[in-house]
């Protein structure tokens, strides 16, 4: 194998994430083609650089023409998308040694994934031709890089939305692709994607040292089934988790899941525990699906590190809330985070703002007594970021009961006290906001608080997951900087 | 106190449900006052029986006399529904015993869970004097009770609406009520509902035992923050759980939350592992939130008992199936469902209709490769439907990427396929459908599918999560009855 110094890994994923152009093996004169539709995905995007598409029957689409072959192409290529048959592979592989590209990425999938040793060996030819035309690969069986700032999209799937600094590598496409779709709801914003398919050439460690060099991006999320480059990997993961928090799912930790692995990247899935013992020596941080990945990825970017999190909680915005304050309470303690009991003097003002009856009066504080008062939320709100035994808010917002009790502007009224606690970024606020029966509502409410730059969450318990992860990394790192 | 023979009981909690008439304490001629509004709840529900106003003051409103006082109204009144100062409740309880009620439900609030000894004691001579006025007390401080069949409304709060086999005991008002919110989105139907508040007098045990006698009950749900009957309840329990099953999430286990109960309905709440001993040895179903309470009931409604629970999984209806197939895979195992491998011909007929390249063929099965073909997906879920080794289908949706590639009527079409398998009632079907980034197209279709009575989840924790719970409950009344 080419010994290739960092600088050199990080200049070749250069030409990954910001192509000056890009040709389509695979696209067609059907524009329903997925070849066709991944070009147009490009057009249509905000990528800057030439788009070409190349298919042997020629032909035109989209009324570009096609061009017969990648040497046919008059300008440069620095990135080839390859939408077609496994049996064309090795050839068009040639073809891209002769005009000179920087990578390619192979939609094309059949390879070591069937199981099937023959498919196995193309695989790896595959990569041999590469290195000897002096190009990489991205995948196979894979959708590839997405990266916003350039205009380049996710596949033909999702074109490139806001930039982001979070960093996602995935072993699967539809993970990727699920994770953006997530994105676009929430507000958890990406600076590069890659779905890495087989990676049996750039790995795992090949992107996460380029995103742990890449100053556009802080955060980043993983989602693996078992890279071939594992060792190399670990070894990333700990020189960069004081740096940058890398948040990690690891699939196919049971037999279930590691019997899926085997057919879908062809990865060989090594014990959970293992996993779990590795990434967690390696500084990172472990989840164990794709909402928590999601929860966790969107704290880091809108509320950042935790050195301390004790938690005041607000609820019961109009009524129910001494429930919701058991419900709270309960979510948050069996995950050890602390919901301590307010300052002498917080409680005393508490009293005199909400009375006694009918309210819980300490920490979680039900404010249901005053009936959806937005005044009386900001006065809370007040109290409880003046208190010096609290560091972060969490309000428990029902979209329902508001509905039914309030008129729709104070229920905005409400929000907007939200907000402007959470804009003064004095302490962190976020928000739960349960499904119900008004949907609909519930998501005006949520997108106008994601726009915001709050984390909603949809249990208490996906919230506290979330905080106990951020929580828990930040302890490990300070303990790690202290231990030298 | 008054002993009562269980029939003596049931006939009692009969006019709760099912009162001839109501009176509302503390309506007036104000509209928007909770009384009045509690008032235009029942008026504007299906029930049948009369409905009065009370206020000292008099006067009208909507339109009808509102009476001094309980004993100049004309007719009977079974139901006294009281939201008035708590200061008025001792001299209002004299009055339902000179009009001969039969039962009253206090909103008022302000009693034993304030931690005042004085309000204590009101509370306790309360129960005194409804003993002695031979009727009974739900609450005080809750909403009281639901009974659609009878267009009883949940208080001011949520219309009475379809009519359902589940019965449900709430500590909490609020979360009784969110209950019924989620119901309404989920398809999740009751039969009957009691926020019951303090259970000063009517406890837990008297609710459970009512639901256990009453026919239109199948299934029983319970949120409990500590009864003060809580040893007569563990014997009701016991008694029910191998006819009905009963679900039951304990709140405040934890320090924080326990001292949120204190405060919300004065319960002492008692450790969480002595909870979740005696409930296990009760028989009942334990889980730990309002949503995971929802998943359960959701299944024993709309699926039943589970006897055997070996999955056959779907996913992959148009792309990502990899990814979703390790997904669904892990989550199931991760709670000891068991995801079998299909029988040889089940495996041979999908090679056959899926082809090798680029799919998921064992189980969980990826369809992916014949990229959204409701022929397909019908092909695939009459396989598995045959194959022995499968109990139960669970099929995986994701709306947005499904939204992106293919036009609605398809989608449509896909989700025609899924309801006419549930319909066919020969093997359960659940459906995971997690939120993404069409978020108004996918609540169109959980409408759709929770209208034809099909479970649908959000997450597969949460579906194999509701399914652990169902199977676990049959295993363990299936061992008793055995051991006899």
């Amino acid at each position: 194998m080419h010994q290739q110094s960092d600088s050199e890994r990080s200049n070749e994923l250069e030409h990954v994430f910001y192509p000056r152009s890009v040709a389509v093996l695979g696209a067609s004169t059907e524009e329903q083609k997925v070849g066709s539709r991944w070009m147009m995905a490009f057009l249509s995007d905000r990528f800057q650089g030439e788009v070409y598409g190349v298919n042997p029957g020629g032909g035109e689409v989209f009324g570009r023409k096609l061009y017969p072959n990648l040497t046919s192409i008059p300008g440069p290529v620095d990135l080839v998308v390859a939408c077609i048959p496994r049996a064309q592979v090795l050839e068009a592989l040639d073809d891209c040694a002769a005009k000179g590209i920087k990578a390619i990425q192979f939609f094309t999938a059949g390879f070591k994934e069937t199981g099937d040793q023959g498919w196995a060996e193309v695989e790896q030819e595959m990569v041999r031709r590469a290195r000897r035309g002096r190009f990489r690969i991205i995948g196979p069986n894979c959708f590839g890089v997405y990266c916003p700032e350039h205009g380049v999209p996710y596949g033909p799937w999702i074109p490139s939305g806001k930039v982001g600094r979070i960093g996602y590598i995935s072993q699967s496409g539809g993970h990727a692709g699920k994770m953006l779709e997530i994105g676009l709801t929430r507000g958890i914003s990406f600076s590069k994607v890659v779905s890495m398919g087989n990676g049996s050439d750039l790995g795992s460690a090949d992107y996460l040292d380029y995103l742990a060099a890449d100053a556009k991006t802080e955060i980043i999320g993983m989602y693996l089934e078992g890279p071939p480059d594992s060792r190399r990997l670990f070894e990333s993961l700990r020189a960069v988790s004081p740096n940058k928090p890398v948040v990690v799912w690891k699939g196919g930790n049971t037999e279930a899941g590691a019997k899926a692995i085997a057919s879908h990247t062809g990865a060989l899935a090594a014990s959970g525990s293992v996993w779990s013992a590795a990434l967690g020596q390696a500084g990172a941080i472990e989840v164990r699906g794709l909402d928590e990945l999601a929860d966790t990825l969107l704290l880091l970017q809108n509320v950042g590190r935790l050195d301390k999190s004790n938690l005041g909680i607000v609820c019961g915005l109009i009524d129910g809330g001494g429930g919701e304050a058991v419900l709270t309470g309960d979510a948050c303690a069996w995950l050890g985070l602390n919901v301590p009991n307010f300052t002498e003097k917080t409680s005393r003002a508490l009293l005199d703002l909400l009375g006694q009856v009918g309210s819980v009066l300490c920490n979680p504080v039900d404010i249901s007594q005053r009936w959806g008062d937005p005044r009386v939320l900001e006065q809370t709100m007040e109290l409880i970021t003046a208190d010096p035994n609290i560091d972060l808010l969490l309000v428990y917002q029902n979209a329902d009961i508001l509905a039914r009790f309030l008129p729709p502007d104070i229920v905005d009224d409400l929000n907007s006290v939200i907000i402007s606690f959470a804009l003064r970024r004095e302490k962190p606020v976020v928000v739960v906001l349960p499904p119900g029966s008004v949907e609909t509502r519930r998501l005006e409410i949520e997108s106008r608080l994601a726009q915001e730059g709050i984390c909603v969450y949809h249990s208490v318990d996906r919230a506290a997951r979330a905080i106990y992860n951020v929580r828990r990394y930040c302890a490990m790192q300070r303990a790690r900087s202290v231990v030298g």
